[in-house]
């Protein structure tokens, strides 16, 4: 054992860690590493080092845990306690278009209360990513003074728990949200009217993740948009948001800057790892991404952009 | 009466004049001034002459024609025969984003067949808005050597005119598309694939429209991803794929040039023009349009985009 101090990771990741089924027109795979927490530090990984918070039961498969080593991902945020792993089963209906929850089981998750290493507690960027807020309440306590934080939800607390998601909301720098999202939270249509409504509610930034029609960063005097990444062919959709937002934050957390120009390049790359994550199961674009490859969709992308 | 030869108009549009009945969630109008070459003419005045290839009964308003001249829209490819102008009503549900129609009366449209006055056979551009692909056959029979000729089509002519359609695809330089449309046509479920497929069947250039998320133009060897001019209230979409084009149309008459960057500007202007379009019922946003205001826009739509 080491008395050096833990280094400090340049990005934390708190969200869920689980083992998803899901089942696409084309096929069905049964517990493949999921979770909001696993796609966004595998797509940070590529750009800095992330630090997961999350917790998984003792029945976590072990070349799980190898797959988040060799990405360089800071375990030691990831609780393992007694009892079963969160799973969710999903079905994608009508060519992709439509997600539909068959099954969510909280398992360990059901009285998790994350506790940040103390190394954790000084990083500079922090993402939020899907997850009860008042867990992400929690971590957003225990950290010392974070550069950029960055927080993202979804339907289910905004029905369940809208005091807590009003103060994460807050309390963040910048608010990740998709369509349906921006208009449940606000009950305006216009996504601009929406967003400009979020950005009211404390968030300097806005950013509606739009999938395959692209996304949009609101602030107080700007906006921007971005087409997504054109692909062929969707193989699984699952974990894109994350992808995106994991990928957005590795690159902020890499770059150490949180500028318009840097937010605007940051988004290019999360699309572009996110468009990688599409094209293959769950997380097995991992498997054969490269940094250079990431570079190369990139140059790729940037010339089908107006310019 | 002049011996002067009349003047070529830079583009020629053919498509549907018509009356509309058009209710949206917050309003309804009847009998406004519509059709796809309506539409079309108007935005393309803005940048450049444009001739009309349509028909109206004896019953069309003296007033929608003062504004077609008011554009300085010719007007000599516009018969006016016995009968009723074309019509057709409409409704836009669930927050407009379903629109559905009522009733379509052809009226004078049922007999019409397109004759090209002289001087607009020698037009360089051509658009063959919506309207029975045998008739933009017919159009195109009678155009000397025109130097680009885009065509729009609609869900209809694919279910009922498939093989004209077909021949219209194989003569044009560019096809328009929306992402049903698309995918009708084509029977793949991505956009980039169906749009890879309409390339091999004739065209240039596939321009595919998505509304509010923007519009994609494939070429052989290029793509370009150009989101839309974000708003934060829609009045009427109504014409808002004619509008589009229609100024796509107009900015390339106008710089006289099909290269790849004349292609994505045109593209811009008609984004542009289209959002001025959808911000009012039917055609009154024109009666309060200026080049200054197209400029100012597009100046700011700039801002947005990645560069």
């Amino acid at each position: 054992m080491s008395l050096a101090p833990a280094p400090v990771p340049r990005l934390v990741v708190v969200g869920s860690v689980g083992l998803d089924t899901i089942r696409t027109p084309w096929e069905r795979r049964s517990n493949v590493l999921g979770g909001s927490a696993s796609y966004a530090c595998a797509a940070a990984s590529f750009f800095a080092r992330a630090g997961m918070v999350g917790v998984v039961g003792a029945d976590f498969p072990a070349p799980a845990r190898a797959l988040f080593r060799r990405r360089g991902i800071d375990l030691a945020g990831l609780q393992t306690v007694k009892g079963r792993t969160f799973r969710w089963s999903g079905v994608y209906e009508r060519n992709m278009d439509v997600r539909r929850t068959l099954r969510t089981d909280l398992n360990v998750f059901a009285d998790f209360s994350p506790e940040l290493p103390e190394a954790y507690r000084r990083a500079p960027f922090l993402f939020l990513a899907n997850i009860a807020p008042a867990l992400q309440l929690h971590v957003l306590d225990q950290m010392r003074a974070p550069r950029f934080v960055v927080a993202d939800t979804m339907d289910l607390w905004i029905r369940t728990a809208a005091a807590d998601l009003g103060r994460v909301i807050g309390r963040v720098d910048l608010l990740t949200v998709n369509e349906s999202e921006a208009r449940h939270l606000t009950g305006a249509h216009s996504l601009l009217a929406a967003a400009r409504e979020l950005l009211r509610r404390g968030p300097s930034h806005v950013l509606v993740k739009k999938g395959e029609n692209g996304s949009l960063l609101l602030s107080r005097d700007r906006i921007f948009l971005l087409p997504a990444f054109p692909l062929e062919a969707v193989r699984d959709p699952t974990g894109a948001g994350d992808t995106f937002a994991g990928g957005f934050m590795g690159r902020l957390a890499r770059d150490g800057r949180t500028d318009e120009r840097a937010l605007r390049r940051a988004m290019l790359y999360g699309s572009v790892v996110a468009s990688f994550g599409v094209e293959a199961f769950g997380l097995d674009c991992l498997r054969r991404l490269t940094p250079a490859r990431i570079e190369e969709r990139a140059a790729r992308f940037r010339r089908m952009l107006p310019s």
